[in-house]
């Protein structure tokens, strides 16, 4: 039953989100800006490249987390990239997954809410294992949080790297290991 | 585990379907057929009002396998049209999804494939249950096999009409009454 439900939900998020797309095109064919049209399309192109390109990494814990993230009411915008395509990865996708989930509810409480807030994920893989960056750029307003979450998350197999961490920047550098 | 696989694959193809009405608008617009476009696009937003109307009928079970109808690799093309919205329907859905499962198999053993084949189904509440209207247009090779499975339809508390069999049209009203 809560399959059936499912393909309901996740069909009424997309309808949504390719609306919204759908009357981006429409607003501006009525202006008569045809070369902005393009440009919209051309974007729409690349985006759901990336949703192809995600959902083939074989993650699937991590990928529905992501591929879901701005249907949940957070208090930012997730944006993502993948930068390397090919071989699936190996890697400990439950703890990414925990991770991510933790890390996203911690960012959520810690921002200034209503703001232009917005988080980027770049997947790299490896060799070795996989890069993930996580670049936020907004307001934060409560650090400490932040700091807590950070200082907690080194008992884990990955390894974090903080790149950047002021009030309107948070750059962490994740590599997980081959499992 | 299942449940996130489901929002991948549910989502790929939505977006398969969604890629597809873009390189629609995407063609005429290089073809400068700005006016088509338009069309196309009104076009989607009834389709998507109807695919709205579906999901909020509160007939999860039935909604999803007709939402999903597409993705299966029938030898038909499925429209749907639900004629009137407000409350939600108090039938047996179990019984109507199983039905229809067993129709939509059926067809599609029974049908020419690789032709125009097309089936559209009408939704509308009345007081007293549901009317489902079945109008199946194409070419229908095995008569025997449709006739046998609406013969074994009886049995259910759903009422039957058969309103035009035809090699070229099968057109069938469904009564399903208040559980």
């Amino acid at each position: 039953m809560e399959k059936e439900w499912d393909i309901i939900e996740v069909l009424r998020h997309s309808r949504h989100d390719w609306l919204n797309k759908i009357q981006l095109i429409k607003g501006n064919l009525d202006l008569n800006r045809i070369e902005r049209v393009k440009e919209i399309i051309e974007q729409i192109v690349i985006e759901t490249q990336q949703e192809t390109k995600l959902s083939n990494l074989k993650l699937p814990q991590f990928a529905s987390l992501v591929l879901r993230a701005n249907w949940d009411q957070h208090q930012f915008q997730l944006e993502y990239e993948v930068l390397d395509e090919g071989e699936s990865l190996s890697i400990n996708e439950s703890q990414l997954t925990y991770w991510t989930e933790s890390f996203f509810a911690c960012l959520n409480d810690s921002v200034e809410p209503f703001q232009d807030n917005h988080l980027s994920i770049s997947i790299e893989k490896l060799s070795n294992g996989a890069r993930f960056f996580f670049d936020f750029r907004g307001i934060i307003k409560k650090i400490k949080l932040i700091e807590q979450f950070l200082a907690g998350s080194n008992q884990t197999e990955m390894e974090l790297i903080i790149r950047q961490f002021s009030e309107n920047e948070l750059a962490l550098e994740v590599f997980m290991p081959m499992a």
